[in-house]
């Protein structure tokens, strides 16, 4: 952390920087510039400290960060690439890993046959909706217990790794032996109880980043799950909120590479929800792939105009086929397999 | 909700819509122009039905909605300016209510010289924090329980209702015997769990934006809390997120306007938050009630520098005493009083 | 365009209404629902009038758009793909179109050494700029006018394609007898007196998106253009502005399958500048080839740590070559050349 | 600036860093961390040089600028505050200047009639649009140069200053004759071939903030009028571009406290393209001038509905007279007058 002090600051007022630097065992430097003092506070954990402990203090003009503020997920703290085991499936290995299903689960009949399609396609996990985070208290809320059993008679019944998400820590009990990752959603992402709730679980978790959060905090969220002591953090892009309104969301295809040189954790990135319409998510699921994302979160539907939630984005079974075509090719572009 | 076919759309994907206007029990209206059809959906509440479930059927161009989706909060639902009543102070009446404390409580001798000096100075409910959701799981995490139960002591000592952040279900039904209002933070905004929970207790819930909520979404989140039961919900402006980084979040100070003539609640505005820094809080808390905001919650500690939790937001005594001086001042010249 | 009027309002305001319209020439639909009229204006370019000029009459609610309010961008105006024809390169054809160079022209050597490498990796238009807009006036600002020759002796020795950025209005003739295609930077795509001049000299014109701008307002500012009376307008997406920090820009690579459903123009993508960073432009570059892009648009530099700008965002020689590889096989992965 | 180099970074690389360093004239310290090193760099216009130059350098990890990047805009450079002087009308002094009109001048008689209202309920400056740049090439696009002399027709007639957009570095030298403010507008805030010929005539420039423009980036255009050897620039923020759309535009409240302590400049505000609607205005107008805006820009038109651009922005004659009384009363609360 670098303290620049006002022009004209005190000896006192430098101290007392001084001084809480030394007392958070940090080493500090000094530079007497012709008309100013800067002060470089050094360790190899000042990420941990808020700028805003230094900014406060009389006599400071500016604080900048040099550590980035997490530590778990970093580069630093784990050089090599963190593969996630759900199953017998890696996530952040050679193989893109496609994980696909409805936006909710409606019935048995709906769920099973939309599994078995995707999985006859090349998808290795499914997903599929129980407790549903609503924009409107009047809109369909999900089977929410119902539908998590099915989850469960899914994985028993085709040996099939299942992925739901997780909208409170009440939940996380139960649904960690339903399914085989629990993801937590946009709109959680900040929800520090239900994080420490699933990395106490050691479940596998898909953590989908904040429709306003920056990649730092994405990772300062990870940081959440990683300190409850497990490794198993799945990163999840989904779009991010802007002016542009012709999308649902707008995919942030750059947090990829970003994630893959400041983290060790796996990226994945749905463009389902990002795109909000299904005429664009094939675009989107090759961009993703082709940007070096280790998997796809894809929403599909046997019936799209008749399904209770987000039939607009999701993909025919007829869509889904031609896509998994399209995107082994690209795939074997960039040096991996599906 | 007004649908447009594609040019050259068929008979049956007209009639498709239809059916299912008719099957929400929606009045339909059919306009054939020179190259298209353009189908009006009308009714009371076709706010309650997603967009896009009109968007999936074939031969749609575009849906475009002319209720808007939240329903308890509206000026439709309810004309007259709700005013939530907290103990004897009533938010949204001709008063303009104070409320002021520290970030986190750290100690009784903290909370209580605070709220003793805040009170002194014309505040009228007392704000502080239990439980404190942090960026990153390294920082100050809050009192918790105990932090709680000074509040009730508090309140119970000194008459003053109090205010404080709920952040998982869990704690409401504890909390809801401790606080006198029970707050939503911007980053729960859209916790439906909790929301409900918050709503069953009937105690007054107060609802921050998320901080990239639209004022539409923070509407719709505010009908989660009024669809349990009760009608005591005040939003809290306090700042969203934007690509301007000289304050920690943008103030959008026309949400207040905007929420008065769309909505019955009461509408109050956090300027600490929103600026991050306290030399530009006293100037956002003019601007707030110069803009008709019916209250204001404000940041204050003993001694910013050495607070466990945003310190570098908070006034001092005497910086808090000036504003509130300043305050009434601009609240007389809009007509209403501290 | 629907028009909503308020619950009550008077038969003189509808009236007003339909006045109105049918002084524009449009047709009138009335719907009388149960307790509110809505208004259906309809005609083939009401995407003309602001919503506004109904709006601002009395008894309004809310006026809301059907029709787009760009035309001759748009597909219904021309459904076929435009091709873009630079000397013998088409732009918007079956192959993709790399156009790459330096940020800003340094010298006769750097220029050419620069041209002559990318084209014999494959590139097929050479970029440079003359004229450099920069946010800082203290700022390397270009060679200008001697960069501009240096562009034509490009032309003439290599006889490449070039194209270059014109920031004025004044430049616009000269600029005109010297590159191939005029570029709009993004900071002027709504300096419409700049647009109309390059509309005016029938030269193909890249027009960069506004860091702002949604899509159809960059449309919009290709109605400008096209409204002079050329056809020859190249989209390019280039980054938009939010809340992330760790790119320069936002890549919105949305865009790429968004304007090729909405519009007939074709569309490129410059990952240099939404990156501003070296090591995330081949993701990038890759991702805009997978999503459809006609083209992209790259910086090259023979010696980035050196450069007199944007050094950190250009590829060194042995990097583009590399990317050019990658590159081919994901054309070729998408069904298209390089 | 401060340059953190990697771990491991050799001392060639440091040495290169350092010797760039100097190269520019500036100092520099050294820092030796526990894993790795850090180099300030010192010099009392650092904020020149772009922290990209030194990003590109070999083993260079992240470079954070201490400096602002802007020079004769701040506090630094001029600690008292500019008064900008119109005619006898003072920017940036005690009184709080108003400045009203119509968007777009229609008519002598429209312009005159509003002019002379607005005059008499204390507006000082008269407001006028004779260029407009539109979103949509179909809209109306002014009066141009007969507005122009309309413009100095009524200074000539009234006395009165008055302020206008200027779109193209054609205009500027003919415009500065026929007005008395140079009004550059957001689309063309980055406009530098215009800034740099206004801030040459030597007349007062009113700068408005660019829609997705920081502050930062604000004062950077400044310093490009200001090179030019005037002092007479006055800020207008007028709302910036964000996510939400219940207005036209969000206005930034906080930028006036913002700019009020880092720069010299008078700052005002113009609420009604912030606002997009007549009746967010006055809200906005009182929020400006209690948060310490030295002037205000507002739309008056006689006839709103019969606009012909903005009238959904625009006051009426009675609106305008009671918002002036309303503002008087806020003025004198923050010790102020009109």
């Amino acid at each position: 952390m670098i303290v620049e002090m006002q022009r004209g600051a005190s000896q006192t007022e430098v101290d007392a920087v001084i001084e809480r630097a030394r007392g958070y065992g940090f080493d500090v430097q000094l530079n007497r510039g012709t008309d100013k003092v800067v002060i470089a506070i050094l360790g190899s954990d000042t990420g941990r400290v808020p700028t805003s402990n230094f900014e406060v203090l009389p006599g400071v003009a500016t604080v900048t960060r040099i550590m980035r503020p997490y530590k778990l997920a970093s580069r630093e703290f784990r050089d090599a690439p963190t593969e996630v085991q759900i199953g017998d499936v890696a996530v952040g290995g050679p193989r893109i890993v496609i994980m696909a299903g409805p936006c909710s689960i409606e019935s048995w009949e709906q769920l099973s046959a939309t599994a078995r399609h995707v999985m006859a396609c090349g998808a290795r996990v499914i997903r599929g909706g129980a407790y549903k985070p609503r924009t409107s208290p009047f809109s369909f809320q999900g089977l929410g217990e119902q539908g998590a059993e099915m989850l469960r008679r899914l994985h028993d019944e085709l040996g099939v790794p299942v992925v739901s998400e997780v909208t409170d820590s009440h939940q996380v009990e139960q649904m960690a032996h339903q399914v085989d990752v629990l993801q937590v959603g946009a709109r959680n992402m900040q929800n520090y109880t239900l994080l420490r709730a699933i990395g106490e679980t050691n479940k596998p978790c898909m953590l989908k980043r904040g429709l306003s959060a920056t990649i730092t905090e994405w990772l300062q969220a990870a940081d959440y799950v990683l300190a409850a002591g497990t490794s198993q953090v799945i990163l999840c892009e989904r779009g991010i909120r802007t002016f542009e309104d012709s999308t649902r969301f707008t995919l942030d295809v750059s947090a990829v590479p970003v994630i893959k040189r400041q983290s060790h954790l796996p990226v994945i990135v749905d463009p389902s929800h990002a795109a909000g319409h299904y005429a664009l998510v094939p675009a989107l699921a090759r961009a993703a792939v082709a940007a070096g994302a280790d998997g796809l979160l894809i929403e599909v539907h046997p019936d799209p105009p008749n399904a209770l939630s987000d039939g607009i984005q999701s993909l025919t079974f007829s869509d889904f086929a031609r896509l998994m075509g399209e995107l082994a090719v690209i795939a074997q572009a960039v040096g991996r397999t599906l």
